[in-house]
This record gives structure tokens, sequence and C-alpha cells, in this order.
């Protein structure tokens, strides 16, 4: 099935459990005005009972869930089916966020759901060795916080990332690398992108943030700079 | 908060993952006119990205959610905010069915978040020992299948039917109890509700048959015929 | 089944992943002796491997898995099997740990198999609510540390340990409560004891000490004076 | 770290949860003389609570625990350390069995333990696109029983063997292939070898039968005769 083609650099919102129905709807209106005005893709996830509405609300958002499970239609009681979020409107979900760790099965049937359906996949993985594995399977981004090189004092944080981009394209070069762990500042956003990585994001940084619409177009802008810049 | 309050005896139709989309609406749709029609209270379950567009189109339905988690608003990647289904129009959520089953402080959150929220609660278990121990929790619906005594050949449908019923009872009189099991024709509701159960309803038995609607409508006159009788 | 009954005050040492293997033994011998000398029940808590070892190798310690699961002879590739750790020599079970949550069904499960086979079962709340629901079950012990009233400024650490502990008992008078967070002083097995909790114990607090037997003598010395007071 | 090399074709001999305690320590006693007779390498599992006994009991077994997780020395109540089975005598260990799924993470964690300590490694995959992604990850052996085969009627059994056997051995030819999905006669072993396996094994089919010691010895014999023929 068809995709849209994600245009790099790219910025994500999520907003997790933060935002919900009408707030999250009008958040995503101002976003997706952002994301026309500096010409920016822009992916933000919902909860899954606001997809339907969002996804009705904007029209540059790439619209995305922030999990699905990797079964098919027929029995699967309050689980997420991959048509599900599809016919709802959204265009990419998330997979194995340590806040949803998945199991092996469920996250390879997952990506070949989504690939099968043409939802584009952000898989997570929390260490090198789990992002090299998750690579294996294809999906169109990965984001990789690796835990273990965190706090070692042997790598900066720009070095760590640097390190996951690579062993991610190592394996597969066509994977989209969005650096997104504790993106509160422009700084943060300029850093993940100088590192090579093709997007950033952020989450309590931005809807946590006094004024998230502000800051929110403050990062985009910067995105919007490193796009021309690359091109 | 403010819950509707369901009128006994009432029905269920629960498509897991069988419908979705326009094809859920739709159904949904149907189903609204049958409710009104005969008089009977009627929970629909959909899947989360649904919510939405089920609880704008209908009037009558009780639109259930099929899962929701015991969180709060803030962090939860992927999580089902109890907030965001009810803020997509849903009245109800089923919890701890066999196929998402939950763990005790999941469950216990999620009751005490849906009884602060103003959410119905549908309450699953396996055995009777689970039955009762999630019956101290007052959720207000409470579904029970218990595996241990199916196949025994020592106890008929309805005697375990029975069994189940007045075990809930025991521990909260206010429980409403659904027998739900293998459900797929009209005398399948009769024994149902001849066991004393205050609700039953079906899953394949009425989405997978050959004309879903017709057998959803002849469960409901029946389910309105015992209304009557009752009142 | 017949179970060894605890005399209380009692104290539990649980070293997690810290212990295994002849470390764990030699830690438990040790234990052993000074249950002995100072005539207090003292529950050891160890990994599956090693229960066999180290209830080989003592005489009056509570030997305790540190998990079991609800299931049945037969299948079950992985699982904890209760007749396993009651064969090699455990007394005791801890069950439904922060660190491995247990679903509802499971653990209700968990509970009856103990019961059926004389294993004594320690069952953990990270709620008041959540405590109550689990005190239905009649476990042998609970313990309990809600993390709702931690932090909140409004109790005091002897005030919830009393609310906790009072929670329970209106459930059930007969489970033993365990008060053991953040347990790392004597004064802090005096303050557990003094809430009117049955136990205290520890886990960091003894095995990570610089002189993990000389911290564990002390505070059972401290267990057998409040022992002797309450006699 | 090193490990005792497996000599193929070898077979296992699985009890899950159907043996423990002595019966399990005198079955193993009884294989350990068939392996010794016959000079074939066997692999046996065990409850977790039974691998010291069992391990100090036999001299020719690879025993091998049902379940390890990919954790570290310290927190993890409840948790199978890595090496806790090591020093209870085990060699090997399966991992992601269908009975007992693991998160990504925690699979390639418990892989890269089980390298970093010397432990065998059998992973289980239930799809030819999971055994694809796990056998990334160089585990000692694997599991593949692909559900998406079994029952289409298109492929015969051994078809669907040779093609696992194939695909496993595409991403990593090291990875020795053990074919064990409803084993229960000689002839079933005879069609796993066949097939190009590097080893078979069961269950059910041995535990369950009526004389398990005389089955599993006509399978060794199998095995050994296999075995000569290849070498």
């Amino acid at each position: 099935m068809s995709k849209r083609t994600l245009r790099t650099p790219f910025f994500s919102v999520n907003p997790k459990s933060y935002l919900f129905g009408e707030e999250a709807v009008q958040f995503a209106i101002a976003l997706d005005q952002l994301a026309e005005k500096y010409d920016v893709d822009v992916l933000f996830t919902c909860q899954h009972a606001d997809l339907y509405r969002v996804s009705q609300a904007v029209q540059h958002l790439f619209v995305t869930a922030q999990h699905m499970d990797g079964h098919q239609i027929g029995r699967g009681m309050g689980k997420i089916l991959p048509e599900s979020i599809l016919a709802a409107g959204a265009e990419a979900t998330f997979l194995n966020h340590a806040e949803h760790p998945m199991m092996v099965e469920d996250l390879v049937n997952a990506i070949k759901r989504a690939q099968a359906l043409g939802i584009l996949t952000i898989a997570c993985a929390n260490s090198i060795a789990e992002a090299q594995t998750i690579a294996t399977l294809a999906p169109d981004m990965m984001v990789c916080e690796p835990t273990e090189l965190i706090g070692t004092g042997k790598s900066s944080d720009v070095d760590y990332m640097k390190q996951t981009n690579e062993a991610v394209r190592q394996v597969n070069p066509d994977i989209l690398i969005l650096q997104g762990a504790g993106i509160s500042t422009v700084a943060d956003v300029e850093k993940a992108l100088k590192s090579g990585a093709d997007a950033t994001g952020g989450t309590s940084g931005i809807v946590a943030a006094e004024n998230p619409l502000k800051i929110a177009e403050e990062m985009i802008v910067t995105v919007a700079k490193y796009k021309k810049e690359a091109n």
C-alpha cells in the first residue's frame, strides 16, 4: 500500500497521555498550521480514541498512533487492530515504546501488518543491541535511547546519538532515525540534528512547557532551518 | 460523576476485532435503531479508534471500550487513558477480558478511575474465585465464564451460570451479571436470562453470522420479552 | 496441608537478585544460626535455582521463593510450578511483588494452589485499594507499600504503616503484615514494629551494606527484643 | 566463557511442568545413562527449583533451564538471574518459548548475558519472520514452529521444517536447529532429522507416554543411528 513519504529532517510531537479530547484536537490544529507555514513534516501522536477527530481536523500532520497490536481481524478483545487506526486516519504508529514494550512475536507481526497496510512504523529500542535487532525488521523509523550509554561519563550526548545512528544504518541505511530523548530546548533540537539524525521531537519538553505552542514553533523553526541548509 | 442507569435485562454486542471503521459505525447505527424500537438497553463495544465516530452516530447505545488502563494523565505512551475514552463519548469499558488480562494493580486502579470519572465497568473473570475477588472492587457489571466448570460433565450450562451469579451476588448484590459465553442462538439468550443473569450478549455468534443484524434483532426481541415479563 | 506457624514478630531477609549460589547458601547458614540464637522466625528468599541447596543447608529459616505461578502440573514451559518449590524445600513464596506483578487470575490461582499444598504466601500490594482486594484472597502475609501516600507530606511514615495495617486487618484480621519499605537501620526496624506490624525485613539495606551479617544481626536482635516484650 | 560443544544430531527432553522433584531427578538419571550408552548428546529441561539436584545427579546430560531473564545482579525480585542457573549447574536455557514469550529487550539482554556467561541458548520462534529476527541475535540453537504454515494444506510437515531450517541458516548458518513440534513416535524423530534439522525432541510425547523411558530410549536410538550415518 502507498505511504506518504516523510521529508527529512522532520519533527515529532508526542503528547503521550498528557493531552486528550478537544485539547488534543486544538493543539493538533495549531501544529498543523506550523507544519504548513514552515513546510516541515510533523508527526503528532495522540490517544487512540482521538485519532479520528484529530485526522479529520488536520491536513498536514502525520497523525500517529502511540501503539498498535500485530494481530488480524477476528478475535482480540481490547487489542488495537491495525486496520482500525488506518480507518481512523492514522498514517503511522509507534511500536515497542519503553512504556509499552512488546513481545518479540507481536513486534514482528505488527511491523509486517503495517507494511502490508501502508502504515508507517516508528520502532523504539533501549539499547544498541536491541536497535540492531529491530532494524532487521525494516521499520520506517527508529528511536533509540540506549540506557547503557547514559551516565557512563565516557560518551557525550552527541557521541551516543552518533553511535546509535550508525548502529542502525549499518543494519539498514533506509531507516530514518529520530533522536528524541530529553528534548526541551532549541539547543536540544540542534544537537539532535547535528548528530546526523533524520528527526527529533519532544513530549514533556513541549506539552508540559508554560507555552507549549511557542516552544513547538521555535523547535519547528529550527528544524526548518536545518532542512533548508540540507537542501 | 453521573452514569446512565442500565435497565435490566440488557444486551451486549461485542465485535472485538471483527469490525472497524465505517462498517462498525453502520452496524452500531442499525443496533441503535433496534435498541430504540424494542426499548432495550444495548452495550456496543468497538475499537478505541472508532469510539468517537460511533458515539457521534448513535443515540441509545451504551458505547463501550474493550479495554482501558488504570493510569493518570501524564506519561503512559500507548496506554488507554480513561479520560480519553470518556471524551470520545464512551460510557462504559470492559476490563480484564481473557484476551486482555490485567495486572492486579492495573485492574484496581482502572475501576477506581472509572468510578471517579463516571465510566461504567464490565469486569471479566475466568473462575469463581477470581469473580469473587474482583467483585470486592464493585465494578458495575461482571462477566464470569468459569473455565473450571466447563466440560466437567458434572454441571449443566445453566447450573454453572446460576452458581456464578450467586457467587458474585454473595459478595456484592449490586453488581449486574452478564452471561455471555457461547451465545449464538435465541435459545442461548433464553437460557442465560433464565439463569437469573441481568444480561447476555454475543460476539462471533452475531458478527460472524450470515446475517448479523437479523440474529441481533432476534436476540434483542428475546431480551425485550423477558424485560416485559420481569416488569 | 500443614504449614509451620510463624511466631510474631518475625523478620524477612530478601536478597532478590543480589545473591545466588554458594554465597546465598553461606549467608543463609549464618542467618539460620541467628534465627536459632535469638529465637526469632526468619524468612529467607532466594533464587529458585538455589531453593534446594539453601533448604538442605538450614534448619530454622523459612526458605521462601521470590515468585511462584498459579498453574497446574502439565504444560507451562518456564513457569514456576508450586509443587516444584515445595519439593525443593521451600515453605513460603512471595507473590505479586512490584518487580514481578501478576495478572489477577494468576494471583488468585497461586494463592489457591499454595493453600492446597501448604505453602505460606506473602502477597504484595502497591496501594491500600489493592491491599484490600488481595486481602480477600486470605494470603498468610501481606506487604503493603502504598505509593500514593509516600511523599505526600501529609502522612508520616508511621502513619501510613498504621493505615495500611488497619486496612488489611479490616478485611481479614488473620493476615500477618510485613512493613518492609526502606528498612536499612535498627531505627527503621523499630519504627515498623511500633506501627503494629507483625514483621519487617530488608533487601538492599542488608545485602548491600558493608557488613550484611552485622546489620542483619542487629535487626534480628531488635525483633527479638520486641518479641520478648510482646510475650 | 567456555561452553560444552553439542554434537549433532542431538536430542532434547523437555518435561515442562509435568515432572518435578525426585521424579525429575530419577528420570534425568535414567536419561543420563541412555546418553552415555548411545553416545548421544541429550538436553534435559527441568523446573528451576530442580536444576541443582538434577545437575548433581547426572554426568552427561546438558541440564537446561526452561527460561531465564536477561537482567543483572541486583534488584529483580522473582526474576531468574542468569548467574543463578549457571551456579546451579545448568549449561543451557530455553528462551522465548510460546508458553513464556519475552519482550524484545528481555530476549536481547538474555542472549547477551548468556553469551557472556557461557550459557547455551535455545531461542524459540512462532513464525519464519520471528525466527529470522531472532537469528540475528546468534543464539546457539533455535526451535521454530511456524504457526502460519501449519494446517494450510499447502505444505507438508517436512516441507515447512525444511523451509524454517533454511530461513534460519540463511541469516546465520552456525545456529543449530531443533525441530520439535508434535514429536511422539520414532517416525516423527526420523522425519525431523530427515528435514535436515540438527536435533529433535519431545515433551508430552515422552513424559505423558505409558512408558516414558521406553519411548525416550527408542527415540535416542534413532538419533544415534542418524548420528552414525552422518559421521
